[in-house]
C-alpha cells in the first residue's frame, strides 16, 4: 500500500465516480477525484437535474391555461428564457458546490484536471503532467451525446449538452431521436412555446417501453402541437441564408428551423484515456469492458456508470459505486443488481416504468393477464384539457407476480419508483387487490381493476 | 323469495349503496335503490370529488407565484368563486348522472324518495307512502356533519355541506376543528384568498396521524399564512351590526370573520329510519352496529359505509358493499378486511399515510428503525418556495416489516396508494433497500434511507 501515492484514484467526479471517492474517503483510504469540467456529471451538470427543472418551467403555460377552468383569470404571461438559465445555473452551481464539499468533508483529494491512465497503477494529471500511482483506479468518465459525425452539416447541430446553454429560445427546433432524452426536450421546447418537430427513423418513438405507453405519448404530443415524424431520418443540414437551418430527410421533407438537436445515443467517453496504455480492454462501442463486480480486465482497475454502458442511469452508477465500496473496502462482495430498474421519461405526460412490458412478458409466459385503464384525470375535467392516463399492469397467469407496470400521466414517475418495491419484492396481483384504494387519486386505479382486460395466451390476445 | 317485492332494498345512493344495488342487480337480483337527494353520496356531492376539485382551483396562486422563479411573467391574476362553483357543479351532475346510468344498466330499480325501515323487512317510501317489501335491505344513508348543537351561535355557522355552495366566497373565515376535513377546507379558503383561521381544541392538528406529519403540516400552514389555534375552542358566535360574525373563543380571544365553519365531525345519518321499528341495534353514536359481515341484529338487514361508523373512507364503504355481494349473492363468505388502510389529507402541502404513526409503532414493538428525511422538493429550489417534504418509515425491526409510512408533500396521497400495497404485501426494509431509486423524484428518498435516522426502543428514543 505504502508503494503508492493514493489508495483509490477516481477519474470523473459524476455520480458514480464521486460517490465512491467519498465514501472510500469516509472509511479513511487516501483518494483522489479527478475531474476535468465540473463536478456533478452528467446528472447535476447537463442531464437529470437541469433537465428536469427544464420540464418545470414548460409546465406553467398548461398551468395558466387550466386555471381558467377552475374560475381564474390570468394576465398576459411571458416567458424569459435568459432568466431559466440564470436560475438555473445558479441551483446547479449550488448542487456543484454540495458535491465538493461532499468530497472534502470526507477528506478527498479534488484535482479540477483531466486525469489519464499511463499504466495499471498509475495516472497522469494532464494539467500539471504530474503522474500519480494509486493501488485501485476507478474509471467513471460517463458518456456524450453522439455527434452523429456522418451526418452533412453535423457541425450545425446542437445536443442535450448545448441544448442547456443557448443564447436564445429558438423559435423552432427541429429533434432527431426518439429515446426518452429526444422525447423530454421536444416536450421542453414545446412547453416554452417553441414550434418543435421530432424525427425518428423507428416506427414508434421510445422502442423497448411498452407499446400503450409508446402510442399513448406519441397521440398526447402530436395532440399537444408536437410535430412527429416517424420513418424518417435526416439527411443533411444546412444553413440558410437568413441564418437558419434547412433539414433535408429521407423522405424529401424538406424543414426550417433555428436550431437542430441530434438525440441519437450517446458514446462512452473512452477516447484518450489511456486505456490501451493500460491494458483496458473496450467493447465496439468503445465502452470498458467489466465483470459482474465492476472490475475491468486490469487488476485493480474498475469502472462504473455511463462508461461501462450496461444502465446509463444515475443511481445505476451510484449503486455500482456502492457495492465496488462494499466488495472492495469492506470485504463484503456485492454485484450490482441491474434486474427490475423502475425509471421515468419525463415527457409530459411523464411515463414510469417497471418490469417487462406486454410485448416482453408475452414472450417470456405461457400466459400473461394485462388490466388496462385509461381514464381521464380528476384534474382535467374543470380545466378541459384533453388527455388520458394510461395504467397497466402485465401479470404472470401460472403465479399472480405483477411481472410489468406502465403509466402514463402526471406522477409518473413517483408512481414507477414505488411500484419498483412491489415488483422487487414480488408482489402478486393478490397483493394489489387486497390494497384499499386511496380516494381520489390517480394511483387508486393501479389497486381497483380486478378483472383482466385480455390475456395473451402462446403470444396470441384471447 | 317470491313473497316479496324485491330481492334487495337499498337504503342510500352513495358510494356504498349504489355499489351493493348495481352489481346485485348485475347478478339478476330485483333491486330496488331509494335516495332521497342525489345519487352519488357525500363522496361525489359534498365530500371527496368537489373537494379536490376546490383543492386543485386553490393551488394556481402558487403555481402564479413559482413560474417567476422559472423565467415567467404573469399578469394580474384573479379569482371567480361563482364560476368555480358552476364548473364544480356541472361536474358532479354528470357524475351523478353516470351513477344513475351505472345502476340502470345493470336494471336496478331507481326510487328517488327517502325511505324508512317499517319491519325486518319492509320500507316505506315516505314521497309516495308505499311500503314495499324485501328479503334483504341493505342500509347505506352515510352520516352528516355535527351541527354542534350545544355551541351559542351555531345556526350562523356553515358545515362543509354548505362550504360547497355559498353565494359568495368569504373575506374571512373561521374553521373549527383539527380534522382532515377542517384542515383541507383551510387550506382551501386560504388558497383562494380567504383569510383564515383553524381553531382546534386538541395539542396538534391531525390527531392519530404521525406526530411529524401533524408539526410539518402544522409549520407549512402557519408559513403560507393560515392562523392555527390550538388548544382553543369557539364559546359562541355571533352577528355583528356590519352582518358579519364575531367568535369568541374559551382562552377570551375575539375573531370576525364573514363565515364561520364547523368541522367538528360526522354523525351517522340513523335519525327517522325506522331502526327502531324494525329493531336494528345502534350504538351510543347513533351508528348502526354491525357484525364483521357487516350484518345487523336483525337478519336481513346489512348496513355499510359512514353510517356504521367503523372507517368513514368511500374505498371502504365500496369495499363493505363488494365483500357483502360476494358473502350474500355469491356463495363466498368475505369479511370486509379494516387492516392498513392507506389514506391521505389533501392539505397543501399533502399527507400520505399508511399503517403506524411512530407513536403507535413504539407502543407495539419492542424496538423499532425510523428512517425519516426532510428536503427541499426540487421544484422549490427554482420557485424559490420555502417548502420542505417529510419522509418516514417505521419499521419494525425484530422482522424489518415496513409498519407505517409517511409522506408530507406534493403527491403524497399518490405515494400512500403504492405505499398501501408495500405494507399490505409485508414488505421489509429490504425490499425497499434493494429498489433503485427513480432519479430525479421524491419518492427515490423512500428507497435510499439505508440507515435508520433514530430507534426506540421500549419507547425510548435511542
Amino acid at each position: 500500500m505504502a508503494d503508492f501515492d493514493y489508495d483509490l484514484f477516481v477519474i470523473g467526479g459524476g455520480s458514480g465516480g464521486v460517490r465512491s471517492a467519498r465514501l472510500a474517503a469516509s472509511l479513511g483510504k487516501r483518494v483522489a477525484i479527478a475531474e476535468e469540467y465540473r463536478f456533478g456529471g452528467t446528472c447535476v451538470i447537463r442531464g437529470c437535474v437541469p433537465k428536469k427543472l427544464f420540464v418545470y418551467a414548460s409546465q406553467y403555460h398548461e398551468h395558466f391555461e387550466d386555471a381558467v377552468g377552475y374560475g381564474w383569470s390570468v394576465g398576459e404571461t411571458s416567458f424569459n428564457w435568459k432568466k431559466l438559465i440564470a436560475a438555473k445555473d445558479k441551483e446547479i452551481g449550488r448542487l456543484e458546490g454540495l458535491y465538493r464539499k461532499g468530497l472534502e468533508n470526507a477528506g478527498a483529494e479534488i484535482l479540477e484536471t483531466r486525469a489519464e491512465l499511463t499504466g495499471p497503477n498509475s495516472v497522469r494529471l494532464v494539467k500539471s503532467g504530474r503522474v500519480v500511482t494509486a493501488e485501485r483506479i476507478v474509471i467513471a468518465v460517463g458518456g456524450a451525446p453522439n455527434p452523429h459525425a456522418s451526418l452533412p452539416g453535423h457541425e450545425l447541430c446542437i445536443s442535450s449538452n448545448e441544448a442547456f446553454h443557448l443564447e436564445e429560445l429558438p423559435r423552432s427546433i427541429v429533434i432527431a431521436g426518439g429515446g426518452y432524452i429526444a422525447v423530454e426536450f421536444a416536450n421542453i421546447f414545446h412547453g416554452l412555446g417553441v414550434d418543435t418537430t421530432l424525427i425518428y427513423r423507428g416506427m414508434e418513438i421510445l422502442s423497448r417501453f411498452d407499446q400503450d405507453m409508446r402510442r399513448g405519448l406519441h397521440e398526447a404530443m402530436e395532440a399537444k402541437g408536437i410535430r412527429i415524424l416517424c420513418h424518417d431520418v435526416i439527411e443533411k443540414v444546412e444553413k440558410t441564408p437568413a441564418d437558419g437551418l434547412r433539414v433535408t430527410t429521407k423522405n424529401n421533407d424538406v424543414l426550417t428551423a433555428d436550431q437542430v438537436m441530434l438525440a441519437l445515443g450517446r458514446d462512452p467517453n473512452t477516447s484518450g484515456l489511456g486505456l490501451e496504455v493500460a491494458g483496458v480492454v473496450t467493447n465496439e462501442r468503445g465502452a470498458i469492458v467489466v465483470d459482474e463486480y465492476s472490475r475491468t480486465n486490469v487488476p485493480g482497475i474498475f469502472a462504473f456508470g455511463d462508461v461501462t454502458d450496461r444502465v446509463q442511469l444515475t443511481p445505476v452508477a451510484i449503486h455500482e459505486a456502492m457495492c465496488f465500496i462494499e466488495t472492495e473496502y469492506k470485504n463484503n462482495p456485492t454485484r450490482p443488481d441491474h434486474d427490475l430498474i423502475a425509471t421515468a421519461v419525463f415527457s409530459q405526460p411523464e411515463i414510469g416504468t417497471i418490469g417487462l412490458s406486454e410485448e416482453q412478458a408475452a414472450k417470456r409466459y405461457p400466459e400473461i393477464e394485462v388490466y388496462r385503464a385509461q381514464f381521464r384525470p380528476m384534474k382535467a375535467t374543470l380545466s378541459g384539457r384533453n388527455e388520458k392516463m394510461v395504467m397497466k399492469l402485465i401479470v404472470n397467469a401460472a403465479d399472480r407476480k405483477v411481472v410489468g407496470a406502465h403509466v402514463l400521466g402526471h406522477d409518473a414517475g413517483e408512481m414507477a419508483q414505488l411500484l419498483g418495491i412491489t415488483l422487487k419484492a414480488g408482489c402478486t396481483k393478490d397483493d394489489f387487490d387486497r390494497t384499499m384504494a386511496v380516494h381520489p387519486t390517480a394511483a387508486e386505479e393501479l389497486v381497483t381493476m380486478y378483472s383482466p382486460s385480455y390475456r395473451v395466451r402462446n403470444g396470441e390476445r384471447v
